[in-house]
């Protein structure tokens, strides 16, 4: 046990059983996949596509989604612009505690600042946050509008809204960006596997 | 995908992968191991013995720490009764988001009211939710005083300090309560073992 800041009386607590060995045990490497996107640009349908994916290989992961979470961690906070940041940096550490855990934690929410975004990355190891860029046209998003929240966005019954009255500012280094082939939107499935075959490639779906 | 709370505008997305899934890969059930008490009363040791002896048998547990999660994502807060229960309902669902992913969760944090116990109990399926009492002394506790956070409340350097001029209400029903044997504190491994029993007797370390 060792003091952090004595003036809050904050200690840290360190346990033998450590990522290392919760890592071994499940033969797979904790890390975050941050789904960033336009609502309706396929975010949660990728993160279940993955989530399948990793599922049928043995993989334990699990499925941070930013509106699920509004109704259990997050409840207490609104779409104003300091509770979005709240809303991201809350669901950041949860699933930098999900890593740590050694899952691969699948964060899926339109977390639409960079800076945001970048902070969360911060709190990660090195490497162990793969940022996903859905970077697909507004019009698509638009036109699909599941939740029908575009349509409230234009008729201006919603305020604020990413990609209408609010901007979504795109990643600048991310490590996936999946976007239309040939202008059309790669099935899901395709989409996973890009992701799935990164994590090979990196070595997150063994632990060496 | 289901609409809930229209006004709010934010939809529950449900995934193919589930927690049974997750329990099978697992081979165990999630669920979650409260453990309250005084500070000094042993929880942090607790926590790292029964978790040790968890991971032994091939289980995957994660320790929430009170203290630790205060460096991350509960940093926001401090010791004033709002922030108190805050602090301990943000723990509540991030325990139950792990328990959801199928892991066996241990929080372990002074928690002294027991409403806001109660409340975490409430977030959680039936019987999932373990809560471990260590009734220990105050004596005791404030003589192992491994912080010296008691000799600042006594002091009065430290105001509103659980046990010192704070209550401490004890559970009314907790599935286990830890307590001096014949005068002594158990070793820790006797009383991570009484809890190591329960999880196998309720079955909570298969899936079946």
């Amino acid at each position: 046990m060792s003091a952090i800041g004595n003036g809050t009386n904050i200690f840290w607590h360190e346990c033998p059983v450590g990522k290392s060995e919760r890592q071994k045990l499940l033969d797979q490497k904790g890390c975050v996949v941050w789904i960033t996107g336009l609502s309706g640009s396929g975010k949660s349908t990728l993160a279940c596509s993955l989530s399948r994916e990793l599922h049928a290989k043995g993989k334990l992961s699990y499925v941070l989604d930013g509106d699920n979470l509004r109704h259990g961690l997050n409840k207490d906070l609104g779409f104003k612009f300091e509770d979005r940041t709240e809303n991201i940096r809350r669901v950041g550490e949860v699933a930098k505690l999900f890593a740590d855990a050694g899952l691969i934690c699948i964060a899926s929410l339109i977390s639409p600042y960079r800076k945001d975004r970048d902070a969360c990355r911060a709190m990660l190891p090195d490497l162990s946050f793969i940022e996903v860029y859905m970077n697909m046209p507004l019009e698509l998003c638009e036109e699909r509008d599941a939740k029908g929240l575009y349509k409230l966005a234009r008729a201006k019954k919603i305020k604020g809204f990413t990609g209408i009255d609010d901007p979504y500012e795109p990643p600048l280094n991310c490590e996936i960006e999946l976007s239309l082939q040939d202008g059309v939107c790669p099935p899901p499935g395709t989409m996973s596997g890009r992701v799935v075959t990164y994590l090979e490639e990196k070595g997150f779906l063994e632990d060496k």
